[in-house]
């Protein structure tokens, strides 16, 4: 049968000081009136059902998704450690073949937005059927809108049939310039969208990945801890994809965004004629380009251009808009009574 | 005797959102650790004792000034309405008159900042003495330290005295390039600070002043709601000293400045190395030429230049550097709500 697992890790800084370790971005209503977690098993109604989602978490986020997340209590997978997507989705794909040993997985991370979720539902399920169909690693490419620089690129490869190909190589987070020219090459972003057969999972593991390899029998035997104290950490896309041979890559072309810093909210949500994003009490006076989050008081801006404001928890960021995607480095440089939030 | 006037006025808007109706510009440590009216109280100490000091202020402010200020309560002069300088010096010099007939008057904003106390009463003695001498009208010049464009000017005529000369022509606020010229040909700022005898004023004001002569008659009988109901609105700039041939200048060489917007702040307050004026718990990351006026919760700025950022009184303001000048357009275009304060 079919499972999800949804991937809501994360340190909760890209959206600081609106993120905390009580209210991760996945639960933040960043696009709109529900949270991005809601969203995404909202998306999956009459695909897969509650009983066959998973949620791999850490143990800070699990509380607070446990109070908003309508999902049986054995599906929340806390991880003893945070150990890159590798191990978390070679545990959530065991863990979903221990209770249906025939068990087809669809993965996703669940901090996205997607506006078209009939386009999306029929991609997962054509990236199934291929997994399937070809006892492959599929991993849905979205038809870039722009040449953004922020996500890994797939070159597609042969074709293995009207709906996938082979891949021929993955592309890192490229420069602006090489953006544009893998756009114009066809090449897909790498969403993270994935799908594979548990049992085509494991094989390719345990003849690719010695990083998680020689701990599978681990799980096998319920010991979640040990895997995770001996895994060592990495990427599934790292740690596999970039080196089996049997993967596949299915295009989908729907709006896609993962929302992973302030600058993402300007894609998602409704701009004003001067490109400006509002959430709360703002006033504009002469701004463009501006993203502004207010849970506070009313907040004034005049003349200012491509700023990140934001009020939230009793803090207040005032951001070069260009910094948004490298907030981290602002707070490394905070000192930590400013930078934790209650 | 001599009596000092501070004048308190003004409608607590340039430095929204920190000054309110309940808490004036002049109640406030902008500058330091003490508030501006209080530092003027205090620079007079030893030339001009509290019962000869007089403030006039407006119904708003006089609540809070009287809570503050020690002074007795006959010396809070509440003006029935705004109507300028012209009126507002007239009246405090004709009650100054009623109390002291002999009386010489040294009046002031009470809103400056004034970094040597010693050379201010230097010069104030000087102007008292020169008024005293000569009959005539004495307004101090302070020799500018830079070519503002937001004073008006003083062009110094023929040498009266050692200490003063009469006066060429009043300037209003240039332009960059005239604010220079000015400089260089040696002429003084008009600060507002003012020396007159009593029957002096009063002589000028009945020849010059059609505004307010008619009316001086409603002083004498103590009818100062009528005063003020029936005068028009005139500065004592504009109403008298540009149209009296009896005017003199003294210059002021002594820091001062009259810390009327925000961007006066990086003039009077302590700067960091890359040109930040900061208040209250505020971390910079990168940033430079910012004015940071924080009364809440921890404010962070990362990568910015050039902005006026204040958080107090329920309100935030991000504001171009540029506009604080001009901070009243900003104000005009807020929605009432956001813009008055509690």
């Amino acid at each position: 049968m079919q499972w999800a697992v949804l991937l809501a890790g994360g340190s909760g800084t890209r959206f600081w000081p609106l993120s905390s370790p009580r209210r991760p971005k996945q639960l933040l209503p960043l696009a709109g009136s529900r949270s991005p977690i809601e969203e995404a098993i909202d998306r999956l109604a009459g695909f897969i059902p509650a009983e066959r989602i998973l949620i791999v978490t850490g143990e800070q986020l699990s509380g607070p998704l446990r109070e908003r997340v309508d999902l049986p209590a054995g599906n929340f997978l806390v991880e003893p450690r945070a150990a890159g997507t590798g191990p978390a989705l070679v545990w959530a794909t065991l863990e979903a073949a221990r209770r249906d040993p025939d068990a087809a997985i669809i993965s996703m991370h669940a901090d996205w937005s997607v506006r078209d979720a009939t386009a999306f539902v029929a991609t997962a399920a054509t990236a199934l059927e291929v997994a399937d169909r070809h006892h492959r690693l599929v991993t849905v490419g979205i038809v870039p809108s722009r040449p953004d620089t922020g996500f890994g690129y797939i070159v597609p490869g042969g074709r293995l049939d009207t709906a996938s190909c082979a891949v021929e190589r993955f592309v890192e987070k490229p420069d602006a310039a090489r953006a544009l020219d893998l756009m114009a090459e066809g090449a897909l972003w790498n969403s993270g969208l994935f799908a594979w057969r548990a049992n085509d999972l494991r094989r390719e593991i345990a003849a690719h990945t010695p990083e998680i390899a020689p701990y599978l029998s681990r799980l096998d035997g319920g010991d979640v801890q040990g895997f995770f104290h001996d895994v060592r950490a990495v990427s599934i896309d790292v740690g596999l994809f970039e080196r089996s041979a049997a993967v596949a890559v299915v295009a989908g072309d729907f709006s896609w965004d993962d929302i992973g810093t302030w600058e993402a909210l300007a894609r998602v949500r409704s701009r004003d004629r001067r490109g400006n994003v509002v959430h709360g009490p703002v006033t504009l006076v002469d701004c463009s380009d501006c993203i502004v989050w207010n849970d506070g008081p009313p907040m004034v801006l005049s003349g200012v251009r491509d700023l990140v404001v934001v009020h939230a928890n009793q803090r207040t960021l005032v951001l070069d808009r260009a910094r948004a995607p490298d907030l981290k480095a602002t707070l490394d440089a905070l000192p930590a009574e400013v930078r934790e939030l209650d």
